[in-house]
């Protein structure tokens, strides 16, 4: 690693989010190339890197940068598509007519657009799960944010990517060739759902990803319909019936996880596999509350993702963040359960579990330097008592005044700084002529 | 009223929250004094009103102030002080020790901070109860918001108000003439709760209300062990304890109504009382769900409210209409529970109700003029394919990109246009380091 400080970066308060949570009044983060340097406080790391080219906050919090676990980033061309409905017909009545309907520059224009969202609101990394995915790739490496990305399949062919489940398998084989070694883009094999797909297929995908080294996704659980089709299909819950496949693996990530037995929960953890909590898109869609506390007492590592903007209808961890400690205390009846902290923790330590990246979720030194932070100053950050706390339970986002990923500052003080916004907006106009008229 | 158009403003959308909820497309609204002229399209309104002042906000929707129909807002001072805790324990343990050192200067103080949040996040009325209430009425007149006021007691004296309940009644009393006859400010007798005062203290209450032509209001219902105590004391549920005491009655608001027997509800219902939902602080004190389904469907007038900050622990009115939807919808399982048109009712023609106004709520000829607008050109709110659903579901609070209450501008484009937000700041770097002392 480069001991050549780059850039140093201070501000009132840096969240680490280490070991020990450690906090850091009047702090600074060193940076070296798209690492971590160090961090520590202010006067010393001035005084160890005086060459440094110096980024003063100010009143703001530096913090790991935001992971969202489990999303379908194109989607957000279908944001308020359709609200107000139960998971199974909004996805076969609403959403999948109108995916048939897609083109490959229309999968990256709303992958471009889910970007730009959640760089302005904090996401430095995400898990991503989609059809066309390639261009979900371009728009990754285009737009510098840290990526898990996978091509989703069903069972039903033709399909927008391929005609058979062959030429899905070409498809994935060549995006591993494409896209190895990316500094910030990793692949994952990852079929859409139990109820969607068949036992080999299954089985298949799973070898794939060890094949092509990729990781391995999948929803699961995420209803209980879900469940009982699962039962009446294969005798099995999802859980045994992924189980019973080879599925979990510890660089498996399973999506939703909501309807579960504590023998799933057993099961899952005992595989080491990895969970993504999605409390927004299971609130709004009525798929019911995952049980959170016990699957984290369980030892499974748990991200938190936005799921698609079809279905949330944001792409903003904050939020998202938020409604993980409340919807927790209110389903438990227990105002303590899923405090400020852990719930903060799912969306830095625990997205890094999610997305199987040892170099991300806090910042000490030789961790990747993916930050954002805060700015405190606004009147709903005001005054302060309680950092971790202002953070999660009043923030809605519109802090955020940096992020960061790989070194690279993607978004300071309400610019975006590595694409241009309003070209966006009008091919974004352009395009929803066309939504429209479908 | 005034005839001739002061202000035109145009936008691409306005959502009038009229009887037939229309939605104009390339609208304006023209206002006169303190009052909606009328809104129409923009090209019809241009050309009859062509001397008026242009105020285009392009891209954007315009539509009626929020309404925060229940609020503390001098607590904004504890936002962050106590979380992750239950309401009797955070109330006795954590709050009312620490509101027992406040002084007016304090409360008038938090008033402002919580006032210049609502202000910059849309809310343009509000329903205030707290202690040294007299600060909050100087505030609220101050800092140009529509209000409803009222200083709260409990029996337990003396307070920080008065040495007994005699002196209560004589602040009430000199408040009803001090703010007697004011365009934006009422006052509203609150009592804190039934678990907290005594059965005659409420019937002088509810007496003081109607001699003084105050409004009434009481938290009530708020928890489980509420109900249990005042079972346990006077033989009763707090509503039929309510009922008998002669506190139902038209000009009533009862905040949160949690914990509801069917009997309770038809008792409401009948009384043409109205009530106040509070989505976040009935979950992050996991209080229970209320059945605001219910409630509605009886045909109880229902607002909408934040609560105070040490609870939320925001005043984000857009957040709160986000968690109303989705806490019904995953409550009752069902997707199409509180759907976004329902949410956006609570907080604007549902909280004209709570607050007894009959001149706000909506955008229509002689309505206070009372409107916000939301910039529709961010990332989150686009592509644009349902109004209310963009509103509801996909906004943060950070899309407010105007608020005029009696046609008069408070914030536009990022700037506070009535008072300092950095004298503000400066103010509560001072009061912060008094509240960690204490």
């Amino acid at each position: 690693m480069n001991s050549t400080c780059d850039s140093l970066y201070t501000a009132d308060w840096l969240i680490t989010q280490n070991e020990g949570r450690d906090i850091i009044h009047e702090a600074a983060l060193a940076v070296a190339g798209d690492r971590i340097l160090c961090v520590g406080h202010a006067e010393v790391l001035k005084i160890l890197y005086p060459e440094a080219r110096r980024v003063d906050l100010g009143e703001a919090v530096i913090l790991p940068g935001l992971i969202n676990a489990h999303t379908h980033v194109p989607m957000s061309l279908l944001r308020g598509y359709s609200d107000d409905k139960a998971l199974q017909d909004w996805l076969q009545k609403d959403i999948f007519p109108q995916e048939a309907q897609l083109t490959p520059e229309l999968v990256e224009l709303g992958a471009r657009l889910s970007m730009a969202e959640m760089i302005r609101y904090g996401t430095t990394a995400f898990y991503d799960m989609y059809m066309l995915e390639d261009a979900v790739f371009r728009a990754a490496d285009a737009m510098g944010l840290r990526a898990v990305l996978g091509e989703s399949t069903t069972q039903f062919f033709p399909s927008l990517a391929a005609k058979d489940f062959s030429g899905y398998e070409r498809r994935v084989r060549r995006y591993a060739e494409e896209w190895k070694n990316h500094p910030r883009i990793r692949q994952a094999i990852v079929p859409h759902a139990p109820y969607t797909t068949s036992p080999d297929m299954l089985h298949t995908c799973r070898e794939l990803a060890d094949e092509t080294g990729s990781l391995f996704g999948m929803h699961l659980a995420e209803t209980e319909w879900e469940t009982e089709e699962c039962l009446r299909v294969y005798g099995k819950r999802p859980v045994e019936y992924c189980a019973q496949l080879g599925l979990l693996q510890p660089d498996s990530t399973f999506f939703h996880l909501v309807d579960l037995s504590e023998d799933d929960i057993h099961t899952l953890a005992e595989s080491r596999c990895a969970g993504v909590h999605n409390p927004a898109s299971n609130m709004k869609l009525a798929s019911g509350v995952a049980p959170l506390q016990t699957l984290l007492r369980a030892g499974i590592p748990m991200g938190l993702g936005t799921d698609g903007a079809a279905s949330n209808n944001a792409q903003n961890m904050l939020r998202e963040i938020y409604l993980a400690s409340l919807l927790q205390k209110v389903h438990s009846l227990d105002p303590s359960a899923c405090p400020a902290q852990t719930a903060l923790d799912l969306a830095t330590r625990g997205g890094a579990a999610a997305l199987h990246d040892p170099y991300i979720g806090s910042l000490e030194p030789g961790m990747k330097a993916d930050f954002i932070a805060l700015d405190l100053t606004l009147p709903h950050m005001q005054p302060l008592h309680n950092l971790i706390s202002q953070v999660v339970f009043a923030s809605n986002g519109s802090e955020v005044c940096l992020n960061v990923v790989d070194g690279i500052e993607l978004f300071r003080d309400g610019q975006f700084l590595n694409f241009d916004y309003n070209a966006l907006r009008n091919e974004l106009r352009q395009a929803q002529a066309w939504i429209r008229k479908s």
